[in-house]
């Protein structure tokens, strides 16, 4: 059977089992130029709350009754199209289910001999891509200068930091609890990591970052922004690349300390990554090549059970996570 | 005798009488290299309620005690320095004071042929300065875009709209009430005016851009902000030039729309004058011929007495002013 979450309702703030109805339906079969996935692995990210909202956005929302929109890594099992083979790994956004049917649209076929397919939604797939393009095009970090990012454990941020240490940058990230901490300094190379439950936000960027801060990396918004605000260099870039703490409240907190944009002459812009279509390969060249030679590290945490999509989403906003997050179908 | 205010304290909200102390002093003689002006104009600008406050930004504080800083413009009436002789005009930052002792660093020799006066304080001061580079560097207008300005009829908003309107841009000013409005459409060339005090300005900001807001040149934040974000065009530019909204307030409203940035892939950048030093010529030699051609038009609100100078500043505050405010010493 196909195992199906589709949207029941717009949720007010975080997103409840109920908001999704949940159906089995038969598995799909291909019709001429169409193809069958099996779903493997479901990615779970933080743009997936906005794209339940009813508002303008980058992306059409999900219609009330759609199936829930994700990126997915699967297997082809039937195929009556000619560019896809039984057996081939396909990478797409075919949403939250066990069986995806496609004309092929927007499927990318994707080799396991890099790396295990669930990289193909972290560091090989639309984080990776965030992370690439918005260090390197938006954010524009020179060797010397400071970096520091946001739920820099993250799918996104754990990419940048190890990105910016690439371009001999000092980089900093911030995340929540000693373990996220540890992670960043032993295993990722970071040069330092602010645990932003048990510190001072405001005072650790600038302990951390004596020079301040020349790109700072936003995933999370809130106070966490204001603080990097706080502490700018002249002419710093502020990527904007999402808002987590404030995607299930009512009324966004806006940053306070914006002026600072004014009195360090300094940046702040937002990014989204399909504008980049055309330099995807350039992307995916260096990543490859970064983790063929260990310079980049990933680490997904794998959940188990279609089923569990809805408490496991939670774990976006909660944090109890290491790494990116998926569904292992 | 010298009529000079000082800052005696740090506003706390709107400035006070009592903020200042109002001394008189012998008017000063010059030394070796020393030059004596007597200050004609005295420039009151937003941005000198912000050097009122103790807090880290682009120029230092105005001390307690210390001559209240503001742009100034006169004539030498005594030089012991080469460079000036007694006649000449001069434009520098001489403080809210009607003599002014300088070794002549800083101050710069303008002509009444082209402008009266008082234009250097304006149009061809550093409120023209800053709308030009605020425009056409940070904001890189292109013909056709639609250009947003607030406090439009403002000392730098009029003159970035009547930029932008040379540059081949639809431009749109808001201002607060109809007089001002009136003066932008009929007077200036806007191609529309939203008056904030009787319009729901996210709407007509919507009617009088239907091709959304390429480039948002921002002197109020505050609410004003947020609209214009919520009507940002793909890949529009934000100019942050002030925020007068804002100044007196004890705790800032930050954007709550900033993340139109993402949605957008928009950018919101900050600017300071002083930065674009070495261009100043640049701006002078296309403001001077602009003006000339009348493409560029300027008004001064002149109030008369130095002794009203702390009533006179609220004005910036209150909008009760047209144009360029200076208080004639």
């Amino acid at each position: 059977m196909n195992k199906i979450f589709k949207l029941a309702s717009r949720p007010q703030g975080l997103p409840k089992r109920s908001d999704f109805s949940y159906e089995e339906a038969p598995i799909p079969t291909a019709g001429d130029g169409e193809l069958v996935v099996k779903i493997h692995f479901i990615s779970l990210d933080p743009a997936m709350r906005g794209w339940m909202n009813d508002s303008r956005s980058y992306i059409r929302p999900v219609e009330i009754g759609e199936v829930m929109r994700a990126s997915t890594v699967g297997e082809v099992i039937e195929s009556k199209n000619p560019q896809f083979k039984v057996g081939d790994h396909v990478v797409g956004m075919q949403g939250v289910q066990s069986y995806g049917l496609s004309n092929g649209k927007g499927l990318s076929k994707v080799s396991t001999k890099l790396a295990p397919l669930q990289t193909y939604l972290g560091a090989l797939g639309g984080p990776g891509l965030t992370a690439y393009f918005g260090l390197l095009d938006v954010g524009q970090p020179k060797a010397g200068e400071t970096v520091l990012v946001s739920a820099a454990s993250g799918a996104v941020g754990s990419v940048v930091g190890q990105i910016a240490k690439i371009k001999g940058c000092r980089v900093v990230g911030i995340a929540g609890g000693a373990e996220k901490c540890r992670y960043l300094t032993e295993e990722l190379g970071f040069d330092a990591a602010i645990d932003y439950k048990n510190e001072d936000v405001r005072k650790a960027i600038r302990k951390a970052c004596p020079d301040r801060v020349d790109v700072y990396f936003d995933n999370v918004g809130g106070e966490i922004l204001d603080h990097a605000l706080a502490n700018l260099n002249l002419r710093a870039r502020v990527v904007i690349c999402g808002a987590i703490s404030q995607y299930n409240e009512s009324s966004i907190q806006g940053p306070k300390n914006y002026l600072s944009l004014l009195v360090s002459r300094a940046r702040m812009e937002g990014l989204v990554i399909f504008d980049y279509k055309d330099r995807f390969m350039e992307a995916y060249a260096d990543l490859g090549k970064w983790l063929a030679t260990g310079q980049l590290k990933t680490k997904e945490q794998v959940e188990e059970g279609i089923e569990n999509f809805p408490e496991t989403l939670l774990r976006l906003f909660s944090g109890e996570k290491m790494g990116k997050l998926v569904l292992k179908v």
